[in-house]
């Protein structure tokens, strides 16, 4: 890896605690440049504009979170075990690790953009639908192989595991409720019950 | 209601607006003052800061939702009646009213303070810790009355409850999925259902 990359690996990282915590609009080029001791146009160099930098934290968040949370599911057996190491990776990756400042930065951008046309909130709403498509794929497989009941609709299914783990993180982050990460596994594991899935 | 009370009942429904849209910080009375019409001293004579507004801007919003949500809520028979008009009228309110422009502006403020500490997010935690204990009470009183099996976790359902609610609005929003309202209703029948609740 070039200096160069180094170099905007670090902006990134500071990009992305701005973001989740005090969100991508607020993410001006001027600010980060104070924070990562750079000059402004120093930064420019690396980022043309504040949107190609908040589509480039988009990125940088999207492959963290593949990295995180999907990849080591992928290496989990096919069906239910996947589909629990996606949930626990989530849960896992939504709290945050211990170095990031804010709560999840797809959650906060989503509220920022849900009403602001333009290519951020497609490139969030593109990377989004990725996601809710791999939940749904993982709980089809769970049918398939026999994990979940046939008829099991996936994509309700993924639905509302979207839904617990957004309580898990409103209640953590706003409520300060510990218990959220608990509540959320419990639920799941109602949830699959409910679709006949034994406990593990 | 006097000529003043009218005129600070409009700025906070464009006030309303802007918060739903693109968020409470972004709330300036310069910029409200523009959109209502009026002088930026004049809009200082109602509210004495940023931060006052934003606190009345929410409480103005916490009194919609109680009038909207609530209160009819409260005319239904206790139990499962009551928590079920709950659950449809937060999903209505949720949707937006026709002249409205954002969405649900708890849910837009609760991603912007999260992690801001002070008075606008302890204002806001507040209205949703008294609105999560609602949820609770209606449906341990739905436990109570027969309605739902003994043993319910009524705060794990409210706590479910707001996953589906979160998840509707996001589905909604951000993914323009149609379908959500139905998939919200959809996983509110379930849940009730794995609780031992009959179909209306």
């Amino acid at each position: 890896m070039g200096k160069g990359d180094q170099t905007r690996g670090t902006i990134l990282d500071a990009a992305l605690d701005v973001a989740s915590t005090v969100g991508l609009e607020a993410l001006s080029i001027g600010r980060l440049a104070e924070r990562v001791g750079l000059s402004k146009s120093g930064l420019f160099a690396h980022f043309r504009s504040k949107e190609a930098l908040q589509l480039e934290v988009l990125e940088h968040a999207r492959a963290d979170f593949v990295q995180g949370v999907v990849a080591p599911a992928l290496a989990e057996g096919r069906g239910l075990p996947r589909l629990r190491a996606l949930f626990d990776n989530w849960l896992a990756w939504g709290r945050g690790e211990p170095g990031r400042e804010g709560g999840c930065v797809f959650l906060q951008a989503a509220a920022e953009y849900d009403d602001r046309p333009g290519e951020v909130r497609a490139c969030l709403a593109a990377s989004q639908r990725d996601w809710t498509g791999a939940l749904e794929r993982a709980a089809q497989q769970s049918v398939d192989e026999g994990h979940l009941a046939a008829g099991t609709d996936a994509r309700q299914l993924a639905f509302e595991l979207y839904g617990l783990m957004m309580s898990c993180h409103f209640h953590t982050r706003l409520l300060d409720e510990e218990s959220a990460p608990n509540r959320a596994v419990a639920g799941f594991e109602r949830l699959l019950a409910s679709h006949g899935a034994n406990r593990p």
